[in-house]
C-alpha cells in the first residue's frame, strides 16, 4: 500500500434539529463577525435562513449574508463575495447550502487569507497558504464538500470549471440535519447519489495496491447509497434513507474510501467539469452520463480491479473471466443508473453537442494539450475525445 | 438514529517511514519545547527513539524525556510527568508508544493545561477545560488512543483504573508506519487484535437504533481484524496485515463505528477495567476473558441484535430463531479467541480470584454500588458479581 495521509478534522452533528447547534457552533469558533453564504430561494422559503439568523443573534454574534449562489458556482460571485467581508471586517464564514454554495464559501475563504487573484489557485498558477475558517449547515447531500479539501468554481467567461483542493479549507464544522434534504427536487437528489457514488467509485477505480479495510468500506458505502437512492425515488421524506445518504456523502469524499490507495483515478470528474461548464449540467447526472464510456475506453487497463467492482459491489456473478466480468459490472451501473432515472449518455443528459463541440470540449479537459487526466489509464486529448464521442 | 456527533481532528500519516515526518509534523504545531513520552526498553533498543530524538534535532526543536510507562499506566507517573513539564516549559507532548504511553501523555497534558488534581478528573469529581497538544508515533496496534478521546489511567494505591473522555485530548497527529509493530511479542499483538474488535463490539451491541452505513462498517472492520488476526499470529511481519490492523484500531475507537448509536455498550471495558487495576493484565486478554460470559448474561435484552452480529460478523447461520443464533455467534467468537490464544475466562488468563475477591471486583466496578454499567443491559453490582462468577 501507498504512503497515506488522512485528515478530516470537520465536526460533525447530525440528526434532526441539529441545526440549532448552528450558534453555538459559530460562537466557540472565537470569531467576530460572520459572512452567511447562501443559493436560491428555497433555504428562504422553507425559513432555514431565518432560524439560521435567529440563532447567530441568540449567540450574540454580527453577521452579513451573501446570497445568489448558483450550481457551477460562479467566480464572478466569489470576487463580490470577498470585497463584501472585507469591507464588513468578517473573519468566518457560514455555508448554507449544498455543496456549491461550500465550494463559493471555501473560494471567498481563500481570497481573503491569501493576497492576489484568487482564481490563481483554481488556474494552478499559486498554492494557498491559509483560508478563512468555513462553518457549514448542509442542506444537499452530494459533494461531501463539508468534510473535503476540494472546491470547484466556474469562471463565468468561457465557463471554465476548475478545482482546487488544499487542507486549509477544510470546515471547521458541519451541522446535518438530513430533514433538510427531503425538499429537494428528485433529479437532485438522484444526481446527489451519482456524485457520492462517484466519490467513492474514483478512489475505488485506481491504478495502485490497495487496503481490504478501505475496499470493504468502499463496497459498502456504494452499495447503500445504491439501495437508499432507490428508496428515496419513490419516498423522498424516508428519514433513514436521507440519513445514509447524507453521512455516506461526507465519508465519501473526506478521504476515508482512498485510505491507502494513490489517491483515485478522477479523470470522471475531469470529464463532466467541462460539461458542466459549457452546458450548466447537475454535476451528478453530468458523471453518470460520461463514465459508461470512461469505465469501458479504460478497463483493459486494469481488469481484475473492474471485476472485484463488479463482483463485489455490482453483484455480478464472476465469470471466471475479468475482462467480461468487469463488463458486467459496466453494464449493471449503467442500468442502475437508468433505474433512478439518471443518464448515461450526453443525449438522455440533453445535450447534444457538435463534434467540433466535442473536440473543444476535449481540448479544454487536456488544459490545451498540456495534461493528462486519470490514472487508471493516463488520458490525452485524443483518448477524451474518444470517450467524449462515446459518450454521446 | 440518535442525535450523533463526529469528531475525529488527527492528522495521521501512515506508511513505511512514517516516522521520518515526526519532526516536521512537531515544528508546525508551533510549540517551544516538547516532552517526549514513551515506555520501556524496546523503542530505546529498535533505535527509534534515537532516530525521533534526531528527528527533533534536525527540525530544530528543543525537547526534554521521560520513559518508563508501564501497561496500565501509573498515576504516579503521569505526576511526575507533570512536574517535569512544569519544570522545563514543556507545551507540547510527543507520546512515542502505544496507548499506555498515549493515554499517560494525555493525563499528563490535562494536569498541566488545568489547575488541581489531574485524578479529579479519572475520579469524576470535575471535567477538564483544556489539554496541552499531543502528537503520537504509534508503535502499538490496540487502543486506538491516537484518534480517540478517551485516556485510562490506573492510581497505584487500591489499583484502581479509571477512564476520562473528553475532546480536547484527541491528537494532533498520529505517525504510523505499521513495520514498528511487527517486533511485538505474539501475546501482545494478539491482545491489541481483541482489544481494536471490541472498540467497535461494544459499540455495535447497543440498545439503540442503527445506520446501515455503520453497521456495514462494524461488521467489515472486526472480519478484517480477525482474518488478520489469525495471519500475524503465524507471520507476525506481514506488512499488509500489520497495516490492516493498525488502521483498524484508528477507526475502531475514533468514533466513526459508533456514528448514529446510543454510544454503545461498553461494560465489557469496564469490567475489564477492574481486572486490568487489581491483576495488571494485559488489557485485551482481559477483555476475551469475560466478553463472553457479558454476552450470554445480558443477551435476551437484544437479542435481535446479536444474531445480526452472529451472521453478518461470525458468519453462523441464521437458524430462525434469534436467541439460537446469537447463542452460535457467541460460541463462534470464543472459539476465534481460542484459535488466537486468547482466553476466554480469568482462568485462561491466568488469575483465579476467590469468591471473596469476586465480590471486592464487583463492589469496586459499580464504584461502591453507586452506578450500573453498560447498556443493552444496566449492570448493577449483583449483575456484575454474576457475570464475573461466571467468567472464572
Amino acid at each position: 500500500m501507498e504512503l497515506s495521509n488522512y485528515y478530516a478534522p470537520t465536526k460533525i452533528v447530525f440528526g434532526k434539529e441539529a441545526e440549532k447547534q448552528t450558534g453555538e457552533l459559530v460562537r466557540t469558533c472565537g470569531c467576530r463577525k460572520v459572512l452567511v453564504h447562501y443559493g436560491g430561494g428555497s433555504v428562504k422559503k422553507s425559513g432555514l435562513l431565518d432560524r439560521i439568523f435567529a440563532a447567530l443573534g441568540d449567540a450574540g454574534v454580527a453577521y452579513v449574508s451573501l446570497g445568489g449562489v448558483v450550481p457551477n458556482p460562479r467566480l464572478s460571485l466569489v470576487y463580490e463575495g470577498i470585497e463584501l467581508c472585507r469591507r464588513e471586517g468578517v473573519d468566518f464564514i457560514l455555508a448554507v447550502g449544498g455543496g456549491s454554495v461550500i465550494d463559493s464559501a471555501k473560494a471567498i475563504g481563500y481570497g481573503l487569507a491569501n493576497e492576489g487573484d484568487v482564481w490563481d489557485y483554481y488556474d494552478r498558477k499559486r498554492t494557498a497558504e491559509a483560508c478563512l475558517p468555513i462553518g457549514v449547515v448542509l442542506t444537499i447531500a452530494a459533494a461531501g464538500s463539508e468534510m473535503s479539501d476540494s472546491s470547484v468554481i466556474t469562471k463565468d467567461e468561457g465557463g471554465i470549471k476548475r478545482g482546487y483542493s488544499s487542507n486549509y479549507c477544510r470546515p471547521k464544522f458541519a451541522v446535518m440535519n438530513p430533514e433538510l434534504t427531503m425538499t429537494l427536487p428528485w433529479y437532485q437528489t438522484e444526481s446527489g447519489c451519482v456524485d457520492i457514488m462517484m466519490h467513492t467509485m474514483e478512489r475505488y477505480l485506481n491504478q495502485s495496491e490497495n487496503m481490504e479495510l478501505t475496499d470493504g468500506f468502499s463496497e459498502h458505502l456504494i452499495r447503500t447509497v445504491m439501495k437508499h437512492a432507490k428508496i428515496l425515488l419513490e419516498h423522498p421524506e424516508d428519514y433513514a434513507s436521507r440519513a445514509e445518504v447524507m453521512w455516506a456523502g461526507s465519508l465519501s469524499h473526506n478521504g476515508l474510501t482512498g485510505f491507502g490507495t494513490d489517491g483515485g483515478d478522477w479523470a470522471t470528474h475531469q470529464l463532466e467539469h467541462e460539461l458542466g461548464g459549457m452546458y450548466d449540467v447537475a454535476h451528478g447526472a453530468g458523471l453518470a452520463a460520461v463514465w459508461g464510456s470512461w469505465a469501458r475506453y479504460v478497463l483493459d487497463a486494469r481488469p481484475k480491479r473492474f471485476a472485484q467492482f463488479a463482483v463485489q459491489v455490482m453483484e455480478v456473478e464472476d465469470t471466471g473471466d475479468d475482462r467480461k466480468t468487469a463488463e458486467k459490472g459496466i453494464e449493471a451501473m449503467e442500468a442502475f443508473y437508468r433505474s433512478i432515472q439518471m443518464p448515461t449518455s450526453m443525449k438522455e443528459l440533453g445535450i447534444e453537442p457538435t463534434e467540433e463541440e466535442i473536440r473543444e470540449l476535449a481540448r479544454k479537459c487536456s488544459f490545451d494539450r498540456t495534461r493528462t487526466i486519470g490514472r487508471v489509464k493516463k488520458l490525452d486529448v485524443e483518448d477524451i475525445y474518444r470517450i467524449y464521442m462515446q459518450a454521446r
